[in-house]
């Protein structure tokens, strides 16, 4: 008989593991962002006929970090604008044709709204990250024995590219930009919110990339799983260790310190893909304004009962 | 080594069983919709603060057959009307909070929709069938002994009333209405489209309710099952063939013949809740215009390549 | 690695969570028993044609709760009485054709036996219970807003009538009956002992419907899970209050004082249905006398190590 | 989409493959019950304290093939007799304590019952068959690459033995006895009415242990399937074909046509254990009076619609 | 009930799928060894202390298809040569470390023993494919929708070049070399040898990547469930042209006439992973000696009873 | 969410509970020892056709405990010895053809190897034990009630005896002798050191049969299960008290502070079968010099990261 949580409501939230940043953590980030600083703000937007009134639909392309081409969608109201923005990234392997009607949905509640591929998961965004190494099946441990080869420092500079690129796109209110997603998409919207001033606002749904160490202990299945099965096939502990550097970059949990805008979280109590701990390592970090919705009897799935604080606290900062 | 089919599509395509229709169809159905209109068409709107700008929430509450509350979900833009109208039913136990969401996107698109929650499945949906005999759990062999006592055909009437609420509703067009729903929500447009003249088109997903025989046969597993499990638990032959002429009267297949407006449905070939056969069945005993897409690589489930198809077929019909 | 038991045995053995009765928990119950009390004692016995000698099998009609009709099994010995009687309970949605077959067996034994079918689970036992509000699937949760309207009252209801015909009918020897039961039928037998002053014995087996709070939390899956359902489906925190609170009232636990037969109960250490903990919570709740039976390799299931001893206190008490 | 059949039942009715006799299997089975006949009938019933009126309860012991003791259940009514006597034989691996309260069921029912633990599978039943050759886990392929050697030779003589034991029980009326059983134990009770003239009646519920080819095709999984393990372990082809001569000395269908007395069988057309073809194949190569009781909807699990048909013609041919 | 093959042997022997070459195919391959030609043959080898007499052991790192670094193991006997060769090819996503010991197993036996790392999935072995669009988990849809930008493409030179290169190591006998493998490992081995004149052997075991269209078909699960679900991902019709253009280059049914070496493989009948239709379709098309070994009781898995005849087969061609 | 340890690494370090000794444990042993030690020493070596140059294969059989005959491979360099010897016994249920084949591997890299297939469980090694009783399925649980009788009594003595055979074969260097095997055959492997000084080391990888008293509580999966089972059909308390009692005189635990050898072990953290803390419950009773190799991410599993460890920790003891 097991109980289906990894720590009790009152224990999470409180739990405040230690960041394990490492010393040059934000010289890291510092000379990443200049990296893709150096790459020109290039896009394309190319209409698209959409069966809906009242909004213009994209394929959207960019150039991402490393000068690789990244895809994605764009919708905006006909209407006169500035409309306020909202930057959407997707689950982990979640992401396939047909997304373009989550965004005309938001569209269609007022706001322009970019949906960016993750990098190799879908669409025209090409992953032009080489590993240096072989890896376990999917993206998680794709270069990671290294942070400057590891596959979402790729990812996490597009996304940063593309609040930028949403900024700029004619008829968006810059001043009003908010970053959403689920899952990983969770997580680069966090990671995009500590790495650009852009956003004043982000609402995340159980974020993944997040207190890497506890994940790999408890999650041996799903994307964190990946982790552990690499280094099932590596097993020189030296491997481990490097890997866990790597990782730390990139933990949500390191970056929640530096979040500046508002934030609005969901999680479940019985999720086994992103435990409550771990959002709950990052959350408990931000310093920022914050907000979690805690549902008891949810896992990492669809929260219906989100919806609405969702949408009123999208209205709240960007339509108000 | 099974291939995942009940049937090769080309099979499929020519898939025509004989109706298992009774004599006496067609009265029952008069007979039922004559009781429907001793109902008085009484309803209430309440406003809903919803959060989005442009449409107007409500939750609705209706009088259904046998007097009962059905409830639901209706929004309409804020736009001078009239607007076309959508009635959505929703899949066997699949209803919850939160649908209004669901409302909400096509209300944005310039819909009028109500949403019904089916008796007993979720919300003040009162369920007052009372069966005159023990089932099997859920809501499939409520009352199958008897077409007069199975709970379906009160749903069926709630649904034809749905119906005639949208058509009666201020500001909706009520020559420009459709029907649509997945799985138990597709069965029930279909009947709908059959019992009523009201609907001009309907647009349904792998449609459940369909077939039942053959069902039965194949699906021992999903909500059909629990037809199964019924006749499992009640072995007497003669409970068979009672049930089987129940369902006949509630065969989607069997009303086919009737439906006049124009049909599109969609159909994965690895369904196992209601396989192609069964969708197959329904469809090709249609004499009305229709149309059917498939899809090769999905099952029960949400069809993300579908979306487009059925957006434009109701943007042809209820907004040209 | 998990140890597969809710709590260490001698844990369970102290384990006293403090009762979640409400105030007006008694009267809920006096009022309860008075509306039955006005519905007058009715039933039918049907001659049966059964292939045993030695006894007489009927199939029993009786009017219940809500004056609906409550169906079973009867059978008493051929041979000269009073007869010691039993009051037999199924599980929750445990009960089909040929249960009459475990009838004949006590019978054979020497008792009349009456065995209830619970309303609307099978046989002609009806559920006029109209759920104010839709539900998970099941009977889990209908009616689980309002104690007034949950639909265990109406079975409670009909459980203490039942045995006050089984005390009624000639040749019973109304001093010397019985209630017993499995899970489900566990916490009717329990139920009735508390409600009613005819059984001078109850014998269950891991019964249901116990320390509800506890359920909820640790067993998602298994008939308790359809309130997790519930729950899910339905997020605004007054409806777990609602719930919850209604749930105390039917909560075997909060009934176990109120017990003064002898009670034998059993209970599998790795029972992950009614785990062991919700067991121990009201079996360390009763004040009458009474012995529990553990079996530490068992769990939700036929445990034939406990047959000679049910037997033998069925003896002891009800044929010494 | 898989039809959950292994044939049409048209088919099943009609399937008849060829008997697969080596030219020996009489002259094998005549001496195996010569070596038998060389065996005293030794037995003991040690009085049992059973907590019931009217029957008496013995723990028996006897000696079996090889000498070798084997123990089970005897249960008489008390009433002067002489009593018809029921051999009831288990499941394979299905034996436990608390059998002998069937055994009690069908003593309160006026049989004199004797209850059989197949050697090495439970009780005081010594399998002293030492096996030539390592097997895979279980008793399946013990001794299996020689007839003489093989586990069932002893068991099917530890059978017919028993049955000689019942008819020569005092208060026993030995022209009135049935073999009955599950699964292994139907295949015995099909195996002992073959081999032995004392059985006027078997009734056997998805008997196993016949058509033995056929099964290892099409029942990787359950106990057929310890055969596809042993082959899998041991790829010599030699191997093989040893192993399938073994089985047909013992496949129930090669003795079907030497049956003498009525037969009736159940089956479930689910059953994925002893898949229904297999059992066909042995009821259609019966020559006897016999009768099958097809359940559409049942697998390889307790039928309750099948208890009074069973019950019925006990009483009919053993109390009429 | 399902017999788990895809096709009785008698059918499978005869399978003989007509094959799906495009017209450039020979083309494209031709203008890919070029591709290969041009790069320079360049290898490394550095030894490692291997806890093993009489053999030497090297990491090997070579220049493959663009220029990547390819790993993987070096192993030849201390003794005076030149050694037979054997080039070893793992299975898909089954790479991890440690495999040096199955290649000191080899050599240990005389052989000298490349095995080579696919490109990504293990080691340091680099795969520098860009794909130009997403792609599923895995690297069976990287680059699917061209075959000049298929991931396969690289490996499948990057297998010639391994040849090539183990013909040019000092020691060994560039006459006598046979390409090995396992599933993935089985197709690149065949592969190899049609695309290379090297090879005078190749043993097979349940080779992979063969007869994609029919594998799309009844593997859902599995590596080739990974373009299935690509299929899911981007359903426009053309996309499923596209892939399966594309995989009709690297299907190694059309590689098959194009093999002059000897061939052996092994297949489990219940593979269902790579089925046996999938492995006799390009089994069936080899013009060479060739010889099938076939595991009845098998599935995609070691078979214990194939490594004596692929020992045997080993000696007889390379150190007879 | 659940851990997959059965304990942190720094308990289990540290996780040193009671023996369980029975008072005559070393007279059992002395006995059964002179018992062994009356039985001739008798084997036979049939050469046998390996396709492999510089070692010779046999067939071994011998005379193992009760006179049964036991059988195995022997193998052995060509050249000069005499070689150091390994004995070599398999996990529980894990034998079948094509072992020699790893037997090979060992003498290639020059030992004199000696596996051993356990009675019963494959080839011509007999089990001739004969449970006094009727047991769960398998052999954990045959002649389990009394340690004279106890299969496995056998088992450790034929495995006495086969450490006694390979040193006594000429061509191997009886100095030189060391015990390996994992699961079951890492039991054996300690139980052998204990009970013989012929081995100068042991290397076992996740022992089995080691600590049976937590097993049995925390395994109910797994062969130690096969002892839950057991207890399960034998529900008298005396019963698990006899059982427990005799495995005590086998648990390796007990038998561990008599090793006098060097131990090198493996274990996987998140071994569900034999569980780290039955595992450390044995190490950390050994008086011996001692290592243990610990792998977070393998459970019950091959484990690449150990071979190295154990060909070095083999030629270092036997080689070097």
């Amino acid at each position: 008989m097991n109980q289906p949580y990894d720590m009790p409501l009152s224990e999470l939230e409180n739990y405040l593991p230690p960041l394990t940043r490492e010393k040059d953590f934000s010289k890291f980030w510092e000379s990443s962002l200049e990296e893709l600083n150096s790459i020109p703000l290039e896009y394309s937007l190319d209409p698209v006929d959409y069966p809906a009134k009242g909004i213009k639909m994209y394929k959207l392309s960019f150039k991402g970090f490393n000068n690789s081409n990244i895809s994605g969608w764009f919708a905006i109201p006909e209407s006169q604008g500035p409309h306020p923005g909202i930057l959407h990234f997707h689950g982990y392997n979640w992401a396939f044709d047909g997304r373009h009607h989550d965004v005309a949905n938001y569209a269609l509640r007022g706001y322009a709204v970019l949906f960016m591929f993750c990098r190799g998961q879908q669409g025209e965004s090409i992953d032009n990250v080489v590993s240096p190494h072989g890896h376990s099946i999917g993206w998680m441990s794709k270069g990671l024995l290294s942070p400057e080869k590891y596959y979402y420092r790729a990812v996490y500079m597009d996304a940063v590219r593309a609040v930028n690129i949403l900024a700029s796109i004619e008829g968006v209110n810059k001043d009003k930009i908010a970053v959403v997603g689920e899952s990983q998409g969770g997580g680069l919207a966090l990671a995009t919110a500590a790495l650009s001033q852009i956003p004043i606002l982000s609402v995340t749904e159980y974020p993944f990339l997040s207190h890497f160490n506890r994940a790999i202990d408890i999650c041996p299945e799903g994307p964190y799983g990946e982790l552990n099965e690499f280094l099932r096939r590596n097993s020189d502990p030296q491997i481990e260790i490097d890997a866990k550097r790597t990782l730390s970059y990139f933990d949500v949990m390191n970056h929640a310190p530096d979040i500046k805008c508002h934030c609005l979280t969901s999680i479940g109590l019985v999720d086994q893909i992103t435990p409550p701990s771990t959002v709950f390592a990052a959350f408990n970090h931000l310093k920022c304004t914050k907000e979690v919705s805690i549902f008891r009897y949810f896992g990492h799935e669809y929260i219906p009962g989100f919806v609405d604080k969702k949408l009123r606290t999208l209205m709240e900062f960007l339509q108000a």
